[in-house]
């Protein structure tokens, strides 16, 4: 069973796993996580309170990361490896694995919420470094093929991949190209082939969806800072 | 070969991990971590441009989890895991260890730097918020044996052990104490059962080396500040 909501990136990218292992789930949505967080979930994740949360066995696993990385152990059965075997690159992949979260989604996410123009182009000009550094990785593990994990999608594929809704929304709602052709050609192909294979098609929610979704997120936060500064 | 200054709780976490795998390592310590970086450092950590480096096989592993995690795999046919072999036990000890530095060494680390006397209580408080979370997690993981890893030492014993010098100076010379026998008797004992290992005695730094390490470490933030503030 996986506990979520449909927007979170970071559910996205258990989705993404679960899809790509071939594996089927209960999905349950939180429909309220400002306010009103389920029992359920604050029994599985007491630590952090936070969406995504698998739970196989009775037994609950937190963090997304965590989970991709469970997911890949736990199913080994299935052939199919997210992880490479050799023990240098599994070290790269969680190594950019966790720049990805740290340095990218950050950054990103402070220039979502960035109060004033300064703080806003000062989180985008971080986000512009770490898609450059990203890129030059991307080289690094690809070694020339389609995706970071080679020939087929690995860990790094679907950690990533659960980024595409931000550049959908960040292209469609305020211009700004995440990934480009000048800035990093290499990522910007790989969205495209990324976002077209089935398994990832039938998980990444529709871009209207997202805008919408994106649109009232915004709303509500304007909401809330008007009603707390009266 | 490993890149790294004797102080650092990050780099002794590495050395633990060596040491109790039984592993034999070239010990290359960096002069100057402030003004002065190496070109080896700064070749083989481009990224953040931080020590622990462990450089095997002529390929740099950065970030001390993902080295000890590295360690644990690459030396597979020495017989000693420190990772669970169970796929549910892999999670949790990842997740807690996540916890430990996310949590626990940042609120020490921001209590230690922390300017008025407002921000460090506030940081004190959020570190013993995490210590008695973590005690919880001591019990579970455990399950009544010595050690997180249980009969024997862990991942999680080695991530944790990187603290051990921070309780030791947090005592001597502010009178701290991180563990105790009322918010946490079980991670108290822990401390004592664990630096009393040999393969722990070999590596954690004696106690008045850190002890003046610490207070020179102070010495020059004061400096910097005074130069800055003319």
């Amino acid at each position: 069973m996986l506990l979520g909501t449909w927007a979170s990136p970071f559910v996205i990218r258990v989705k993404l796993a679960l899809s790509f292992k071939g594996l089927s789930y209960e999905n349950v949505e939180e429909e309220d996580l400002y306010y009103n967080k389920s029992e359920l979930l604050l029994m599985s994740n007491p630590v952090h309170k936070k969406v995504p949360v698998l739970i196989h066995n009775g037994k609950s696993i937190c963090e997304s990361q965590l989970i991709v990385q469970y997911i890949d152990e736990a199913f080994s059965t299935e052939g199919t490896f997210l992880l490479p075997a050799d023990p240098y690159e599994r070290a790269m992949a969680r190594f950019w694995a966790a720049y990805i979260d740290d340095k990218l989604f950050a950054a990103a996410f402070r220039a979502g919420k960035a109060k004033t123009e300064e703080e806003k182009a000062e989180a985008l000009k971080q986000t512009f470094v770490a898609v450059e550094t990203l890129e030059k990785a991307f080289k690094e593990c690809s070694k020339g093929k389609p995706f970071f994990g080679g020939d087929s999608v690995g860990y790094l594929d679907i950690v990533l991949g659960a980024l595409i809704p931000i550049v959908y929304v960040g292209k469609a709602r305020y211009g700004i190209e995440l990934f480009d052709d000048t800035r990093s050609p290499l990522l910007e192909a790989w969205v495209e082939r990324f976002a077209a294979l089935d398994a990832a098609k039938a998980i990444l929610p529709e871009v209207d969806k997202l805008i919408e979704n994106s649109k009232a997120k915004q709303a509500r936060a304007a909401a809330v800072a008007a009603a707390t500064s009266k």
